[in-house]
């Protein structure tokens, strides 16, 4: 049995404990030959998925309570085991969701750091550095590199400071180790998502545990 | 006469007061008939610049107090007329720099909001939104479209908030106007860049006042 987090560019699967990532167009030469449960955010793997073997969509066993319209499902999976702290899924975006007493009350979406560097170097090859993630963010910069990684970095640590105050923080994705070392009271996890599949699977009646 | 400032994509002249811009490529069909002052950060024009008639670069007539090492010079020149404050040139990028007592401390540099907007896009079709001016910056957003405005506009605002504090602040560029909204004690000036460039042509000597 497999579960398997299908994004826009990457998949990632989980078995038994382990963790890995394979593209989204390997992805569709991929027939499992056992049971697979999915979620997914992907609209163009979804006709592929609809009519193949093995392959479980777990989206419908989330029971999820938030008023917040069109959530995706990853975010939904990566808060589904908290009951009270902050959510933050640091992938290609940074998804940040609050929730409270097992409620979501709201969250907002940060570009995530590679797409940052894209964009500064979309706007001026000046600009086309590479972020130093161990910048000084109490020091101004004295130099374009050093300014393109302060504003990089310091504007995401500045709405998570305020955001999190002294809340729990529960980090994912593959800028989520870095993100945490800027938190006290952080955990990073990088299963985070799979644990709320498991969750959502164990109610669901799919599979018999034990 | 003209002044001129080149930049990578648009390049903005002012005579008598009055401001107007054009692309880059439509500048170099362009024939000045009288003098024509420039400060340039745009490389693929230099070459063209180089023999051109009637073609004065500024930059050399700067004298500019600062350690900041490779500073564009259209950032010079917003920022040499301001004593003291905080210089904002919210254009595709948005540069931030203090000035204090005639010195320049450093500064940074964010992506402008036009970059954030396609930065989304680019991460996936879902986050393709037009980012929202007027978004509540109090209240957690409860829908993916809220969510990529909250999340393009606060950590800005937040980011400047914490440099600026009660410093005088200075915007000029695209975006200065909105930004300015948000801050009481801010003055949007179109102008910035060539009263900074009036300035170092006035001292240059190039040409006689009266």
């Amino acid at each position: 049995m497999y579960l398997c987090d299908i994004g826009n560019s990457n998949v990632h699967f989980f078995k038994e404990g382990r963790i890995w990532a394979i593209s989204v167009s390997e992805f569709q030469h991929f027939s499992p030959q056992e049971p697979l449960y999915f979620i997914n955010v992907n609209a163009s793997v979804k006709p592929w998925l609809a009519g193949k073997k093995h392959c479980v969509d777990l989206e419908p066993y989330f029971e999820f309570d938030t008023i917040y319209q069109g959530m995706g499902i990853d975010r939904v999976a990566a808060c589904y085991t908290v009951k009270d702290g902050i959510v933050i899924d640091a992938g290609s975006a940074i998804t940040v969701d609050i929730m409270s007493g097992g409620l979501h009350l709201g969250g907002y979406i940060l570009p995530g750091l590679s797409a940052t560097q894209e964009a500064y170097a979309a706007i001026s090859p000046r600009l086309n550095v590479r972020i130093n993630p161990n910048i000084a963010l109490d020091a101004l910069p004295q130099k374009t590199a050093d300014a393109v990684s302060y504003g990089a970095i310091k504007p995401i640590i500045m709405m998570l400071s305020d955001t999190c105050k002294d809340k729990n923080i529960y980090l994912t994705g593959g800028d989520g180790k870095f993100l945490s070392r800027f938190f006290k009271h952080s955990v990073f996890d990088k299963a985070l998502i799979f644990r709320g599949m498991q969750k959502a699977l164990s109610q669901s009646g799919l599979v018999k545990e034990g």
